[in-house]
This record gives structure tokens, C-alpha cells and sequence, in this order.
């Protein structure tokens, strides 16, 4: 099917070349004249398609996404179709749905995963809106996807692919964290003499074969022991969001928590709740304290 | 290879299967005459294998193991090799290794993972022990392993095995943990129509596929909703040690940690932590309590 | 000085009796006819006091505190004061501030702490507003405040008062925790004699000394093994507010985070994310479960 | 009384001198000449006390306490006293107990809190042991303890004492990371002007008021702000010994856990953990990773 797509960066990009791939005909857009887009503009975007339009968005959540929604409220027509395949939040979902369907202009959120890997192998989707309109881009959907059964779902009314994508998120922390950990107790160990190939046979017959484990195999044949990367990793918004979300919903969620704890203790040079319990040791024991 | 097998139950009697599969001419023994064993008693297993002998122990943990390595110290002879391949500790395997070493006999450990999937798929095996020792068992190890290319490693000296063994099962407990916080967040949102098919698009083209994952959607679709499932889980032994190690070799295990006390809190009816917490509460806010 | 106060349940009526018993003249309304209420409408309260009025709102947050706000929106002068003594979320009280401000009139947030203590021992107050208003009111709330040199702060501008009492509630979630914790490991040891007799000793000279600390001990001695006081503890919105605060900022809150979580959990009676962990260790390990 | 003071340094010897101060006879000895010590030897020690004889025991614990007991059970003679006053796990002072009753030695733990305060404010004391030998050197305790009625526990048998310092120093690790937490938030944050005021006023009405509050007060006099103090915390070995028995008990603890994990972390400059999760990012999203 013709379908637009704004955003030709990593992942707009890989998702054009793949539908193109697919046989699709796809009208790109990118804010930058370097991004090898098909029409300089969103006006010209929306003349090269035919009503009822699909349009893709794929730029970053917040802002960039925030203005595109904006615009195109303005420059399409009832029965026209915007599909936000970034990483929005879902409420803001549910604000961009109202947004246009005051224009009578549909909506779709689809949550989408698989990173550099999505080209070839396929994207994990996972959709939020009505019935119809899924039906409407399935044929896209169905190319972005990987070739087997599984890979796409139809998660529920506008907001629920983001939402699923979130959650699919704060589960990648606690594997990775969990994994890290695992790692991290091997190679502190004298006892294990080569923890790359502890990993490497657990992809087979053990309880935690996984992508992520396959990951950090390939992880460690690009850098064995890791030594040129550093401790730090940084945070994006899915996990913390599900977390304020369990908050509300009473849901405890201590792995996922500690997971973005971690992470956002990574990034910190001097946190200042040690200075309080340096202090503190300081004060009532004459312990020794590092100076900053 | 000719081996005798000690303990018949769901892990050993697989095993044996397994390995008879295999071409290998196993002698089975197990307390119990209901097991389907070949011989009725430890001596008679020792009497019916030459030396120098493998007998691979598939008991429980602790009292039984110890109890069997005692009594194999006393009837094999030098040279005569002795394989734990279930959930001892770590520590405990360098205890008895030393102990049979003072007889001349050879011992190793062998962390093993598969569980009821393990005799069809095979056994991922985790190896700790002499390089002699480990090529001496390696046509017995490569039946008991899945087909494919991984699922074996030699990790270590005896001890390693079952130390990364632990690792793995501290790893697992992290990943269920962080399925279930997502499932439940999932299940607990009014946006997502049906967790269970979103569990199964992940199972291609997300980051988090995985085997676990894959098991989740089976257990969802013998007990949808898992309404049958009460929220309590045990906990064994491996997570609760590798904490323990993490604590004394100053790596920080908040995933690991949080997964078991979350089993752990589940095992509680009243939880004295909580009774001071709601007994504070109603000192100083005069807030009411649940009554015991 | 004179002043209104509206809201005379618990919080209200014990501050009205320790400022009349400062010497100040309170004007009191409350919705119920009950509540030993001065006048019996907001209109009477807003004509019972002379311009420039101060009104302090001691009602639920949420939106008993909202509608109270736009109602004096529409009966105040300009130069009036409000103050919001209640639990309401700094944020809102920007939204009130900025409400209230249309119409000239002034507003103040003043955190409170100390409970069913606060009418003989004096309440922590920590306010937030402008230096004027602050000077104002400040005859009533050195009345409120306990007798010594500590109890009051003025924290920042509009909403400082609130967020202060937030990181307040927060930190006492964390030593409610942490006492719960260690008084939970007394009684599950066979060493202690009497753990209550430990917590009164501790009460000189240890470095937790406290005044929750105290009123374990008054607890102990209320309810011995607290036996009639069920693990179950509810959560204000205090803590959950601090931990989405900490999310954005970027400052980790494990303890914190892990206090909420603990009390959530002792309200769920069957959770979900723990179903999901019986259910996977069956599907591997054919683990037998518990029947929900 | 009359009483043997082995260990000389900031405990021991301030613990001296308020012995001294009180009345009682202190003969002291150091394996440091420098120490002011009354004995050179433990020969000369016991030489210079009189049957049944009272060893205060004040060194570090592990190798210098477990080689004091050894020769103390050599030098004493039956019916003669020994206590540990330093930070030995409670299942060593077993242990010493067992190695001392063989020669017919008695044998005292008592814990010990108050740190560079305790020469003026007076020392927490926790005992085990039999009542006989508590009521024996309960003068000693008495000089040392706090003036008031608090601050001396006879917790239970052998043991016990250490066990009580244990979950108290787990409950101080808890409340010092709980204050910690707030204080970051309170300075990480815009709205609040002076996080040391605030603190400040929490002194009086305040549920957080405690001795740890009042030295954060303290601190933050001596150091506005923390900033010549690195966010880096020891840890020693309570938090870690009361979580590992609390593994073993069955009894969660997750604020003494994430209060232990934050100081360990503080120790860390390049967590391998965390390399694994940005190594892993990298993988699936090519998201860039710091260089190590």
C-alpha cells in the first residue's frame, strides 16, 4: 500500500527500506535535506499521498513528535490516518488522538522493538487504536514484521501499543539487569575460568536462553571482558513511566525499579544520599570520610 | 559409557532414560524399590561397574548428597571418579572433593538445567573439575546436552559447576520476576485487551523473547489468567547463595535480591515487618489498623 | 491573631484547641452541623473575619482541598490569605496559588507533622510562600509549632511546604521500614529474649534512637508481639509522589521505593507478578503449585 | 570493680577512661607500646587481676579477637570471665564460648553503640550470657551506660548481645540511606531554599526526629552542602551478616538490602554490571556506549 513516513533517521529509515522491500510505496520525510527524502516538506508530503492518507511518524517522543501531530492536524483531511510509531507515552497518545479526531483524522499508536536488528530480522509491533484502522495498515504491518506467527499484536484501543511497548521495556531492564548481574558475579569469581563461554552454553537446554543472552555472547566476542565500555547506562523514559504507573495502580514492581535504579546510579559521579551516609558514618563513629 | 546413576526420581530417572537413548549402559540404584532400579544397594551398584568407575549422584542436596559421598569415600576405589550433578552448593562440592581425595577418589560437579523439558530437549550441563576428569565423562555429558552447539561448558575447577549453576539460577529468578512485574502490569491496566497474546507477538522480533517468555504463554493458555495459580512461590537454595557471595564479594545484587524476597514475602500470611510498620502508624497518625 | 479554619475532624479541631489556647481568636467551619463548628457556611466564615483575612484549610487533599480553594476564589478579598495545611501535592498547590493569585489573593502551603501528638507536643510545621505572608502568619504558627528552638521552617516559596513534608513522610517510610526489618529479625531469632526490652534500650545512647523508635516500644507495650495488629499497611500519597519526583530528577530512591513496595505488597492478597513466578516454575520445573 | 581492658584504641580506651571516671580499677593492655597501657603482656594482665577475674575484650574482630581468645584460654584459670565489647558475629562469639567452657572460662558478648560519643554520653550496651555473669559485671555496665534508664540490655544467652548490634547497626544502615534519600531530593530540587533548615526543623514534632537527624544538622554546620565529602560509604560487616541470616530465616529485607547495595555501589568505579547492560543497549538499539 502508499503510505507516508516522517522521520528517516535509524529507524525510519530501516522501516522504509523494508517496506520498500515489501513491495509498499512509501513517501519519505525528514526534517533534513541529507536524510534522502522524497518531498522537502509535510505539505508535500500530504499532495503525494491519496486520501484516505496513512501516515507513519517516527521521530522522537515529546517535542518533535508533539509539532508533527500539530501540523498534521492542520494539513490532513477527515478519514486520513496517522500512525506514531515512535516511543511516545500513552497518555499523550490519548491527547493526540483527541487532538485530531476533531478533525475527524484517525489514530494509531504501534509500539515498536527489535532496534538495528528490525531490517532484517523484522519488528516486534505491537498497536493501539481501533479495529478498522489496524485492519486499514495491516498489509504495512504485516511486512514490518518478522516472518513467523508471532510478532504483532493488536493490543487494544488508542495508547495500548505504547502502553505494551512500556511494559515490553521495563521487562528488558530487569533481564538486562538480571543478566549483568549474573555476569558480574562470574567474572568476580576465581572460580569460573572463562564467563563468556558460561554464557555461550546456556543458549541451549537452560532456563535463561534468551536474545538478550545471545546478545551479550556477541557483546563479548566484539570486546571480551567488556573493557572498553563503560559502567554507565542510561535511562530512556519507558521504564520509569511504568513504574509511576504501578505506583498508581498498586502494583509493586521492585525489579523493574531496582533495574532503573541502577542505571540512573550509573550516571552519577558523586551521588549525594552517600555524601549524607559518609557524613553521617563521620559523624557518630569518627569514621574516615573520602574527600570529594 | 558404562556409569552408575544414584537417585531415580524425575531428574535421575530422565537422565538414565536419556543416556540409555544414548547408547550408554547405565546401572541405576535409588533408595526407594519402587524406582526401577538395577541394583538394591550401594555396594551392589559399585560391584557391577569396573574400574575406574563414574557414578553420577542425582540426590537432593544436602543431608542425602553428603550422606552418599560418605558412603562412596568408603566402597570405591583410587582412581574412581564421583559426579554431583544436582544443586549442592558450591562449597560443599570442595568439601567433598577433599574428602574423596583423601581416598584417591575423583570428583566433579555438574550444575544441571532443563528441568521436565530436559530428557526430549536435553540438559544444558555446567562443568567443574580436572580437565582428565572432564574428557574422561565427555561421551556421557555430550548425550545428556542438547543437540545444537552450546548447552556444555567446562567452567571450572570441581566447585565451578555448581557455582554457575547458582549464577544461572539467580539469572532466572531475575527474568521471571521482571515477566511477572510486566504481566501484572498488563493485566492490571484497563487499555491492554489480552496480556496473553501480547506475550506471544513478543516471542519474535522483541528484545525480551525467550524461553521463559515462550513458557509463560503455555502456562497462559493451560490457565487463562493463571486463575488456578495461587501468588506464592518458593524459593530453592541458589538464589539465596549467590547473594550471599555477592554480600562477601562486594557485588551489588538489587535484581537478584528483590526476586527472592519478593518470594519470599509471598511465603508470609502476616508479615511481622508489616505489623510494626502498621503498628507505628496508628502511635503517631492514630490511623486504624487491620486487626490480626 | 484571628483566623478561620475549615476542615475540624482529627487534624483541624486538635489545632483549634492548641491556638485558642495560644490566645488566638479561630473561627471554625466544618461541612458537618456536628463538628462544634463557629458557623455553619463559607459565607459566614469570610463575614465573621475582617480583611485582610487568613484561612487555613485543613481538609482532605484531593478535592475536598480543590473545592474549598475555588470556593474562596469567589468569597475572598484581595490581600486575603489561604493557607493549606493539608496533604495536598506541592504541584497542586502552584495550581491554587496561581487560582487564588487572579484574584489577588495570597496563598501559603504549610506541611504538618506530628499527628495525634501535634495538640500537647506541638506540630513540625514547614511552610511555603512568600516572605510576607510567612511574617504574617507567623503568630499562629509559633503557636502550633512545639516550644523549643526546632518545629518550624519557612522551606521556599509556593510549594516548598508541601514538598518538604513529602521528602519528610518519605524518609519516615524508610525508618518505619528499617525498624520493621530489624524488629522482625529479633523475633524470628531464638537468641533474643525480648525483643521489646531490646527496642527500650536502644532508646539512650544507640545510634537509632528516635522517636519512632519510642513509639515501638509504647506499641510493644499496647500489644505484646503486636499480635493483634494485622501485617497489612496502608500508603498515603506522600512516598509514591517522591519516588515519581526521584524518577525525573534522577536521584535513585531504593529505600524508599522499597518501603512503598513492602506496603503495597501487604495489601495484595494474591498477586499477580507472583502467579506468573509459581506458573513459569512449573512449566520448567514441574514445581507443583499452590491452587489459587 | 576491678577489670582487664585489652585494646587501647578510640573504643577501648575512651571506654577506659569513663571507667576510670567512674570508680572502677582498669588495668589496660595494648599490643602498642605507644597506647598508654598499664601491662605489656597478657601474662602480665592476668598477673595483675585477681580470681575470679572480668577481660573486657575492645579489638578488632576476626584474627585479633579470635587470637586473644586463644591465648586467654590458655592464660585464664576456671571461674574467670571473658567479654567480647568489639563487632564479632554472633556465631564466633559461640564458638569462643565453646573453646573457653572447656576450660572452665565464662564468656560474655556485649555490643556496643555510641561510637566517639560514648566517652561522655554514655554507651548502648546489648549483653548475652548467663544471667550469673551478667549480674557479675553488671557494675561495669552500669559506668558505661547512659545516665538514663535506657541503654543496657541482658538480650539473651552467648551470643545474643552481638546478634542485637547487629539488626541495630541494619536498622541504622536503613535509617542513615532513608535520610540520605531526602536530603538528596530536598537539594536536587528548586523549591526548597535551605535543605540544612529544614532539617533543622524536623528536630521537635517532626516522626523523623531522631540522634541521626541531629548529627545531619551537625554534619551540614561543619560542611555546608556536603561538598568537601565524597559520595562514597564503607561498609563493615553487620548489614551484610544480619541479610544473610535474614536470607536463611525467611525474613525479607529490602531497605537493609538497597542500603547495603548503595554503599557497595559507592565503592565501585566501573560496575561490570552496568557494562553489560550498556554493552547489551548497544547490541540490540546501537545505542553509543561511554569508553571505558
Amino acid at each position: 500500500m502508499k503510505i507516508g513516513m516522517i522521520g528517516l533517521g535509524r529507524m525510519g529509515g530501516n522501516m522504509v527500506a523494508r517496506l520498500k522491500n515489501g513491495g509498499h510505496d512509501v513517501v519519505g520525510f525528514d526534517m533534513s535535506p541529507d536524510s534522502g527524502r522524497d518531498v522537502d516538506s509535510l505539505e508535500a508530503l500530504v499532495a503525494a499521498l491519496e486520501a484516505p492518507r496513512a501516515i507513519w511518524i517516527m521521530v522522537p517522543a515529546g517535542k518533535p513528535t508533539d509539532s508533527t501531530v500539530d501540523q498534521l492536524a492542520q494539513l490532513l483531511e477527515p478519514g486520513d490516518l496517522v500512525i506514531d510509531g515512535g516511543n511516545t507515552r500513552y497518555r499523550e497518545d490519548q491527547r493526540h488522538a483527541k487532538e485530531l479526531e476533531q478533525h475527524g483524522i484517525h489514530f494509531m499508536d504501534v509500539g515498536t522493538s527489535g532496534g538495528v536488528w528490525g531490517r532484517t530480522e523484522g519488528y516486534a509491533l505491537m498497536a493501539g487504536g481501533s479495529a478498522e484502522d489496524y485492519e486499514h495498515i495491516r498489509p504495512v504491518l504485516e511486512t514490518l514484521k518478522p516472518q513467523g506467527d508471532s510478532g504483532l499484536v493488536h493490543a487494544g484501543p488508542v495508547g495500548a501499543g505504547h502502553y505494551v511497548k512500556m511494559i515490553h521495556n521495563g521487562i528488558e531492564y530487569g533481564m538486562m539487569q538480571a543478566l549483568g548481574e549474573g555476569y558480574a558475579m562470574m567474572e568476580a569469581s576465581e572460580l569460573v575460568d572463562n564467563p563468556r563461554d558460561v554464557c555461550d552454553s546456556w543458549r541451549e537446554g537452560s532456563v535463561v536462553r534468551s536474545w538478550l543472552l545471545d546478545l551479550l555472547v556477541r557483546a563479548l566476542d566484539d570486546d571480551k571482558d567488556l573493557e572498553h565500555i563503560a559502567g554507565r547506562a542510561q535511562e530512556t523514559g519507558e521504564a520509569k513511566w511504568m513504574i509511576e504507573d504501578g505506583l498508581n495502580l498498586g502494583v509493586p514492581l521492585p525489579v523493574t525499579a531496582a533495574s532503573l535504579f541502577a542505571r540512573q546510579n550509573s550516571q552519577l559521579d558523586d551521588p549525594m544520599t552517600m555524601k549524607v551516609v559518609a557524613a553521617l558514618r563521620n559523624q557518630f563513629g569518627g569514621h574516615a570520610v573520602d574527600k570529594a
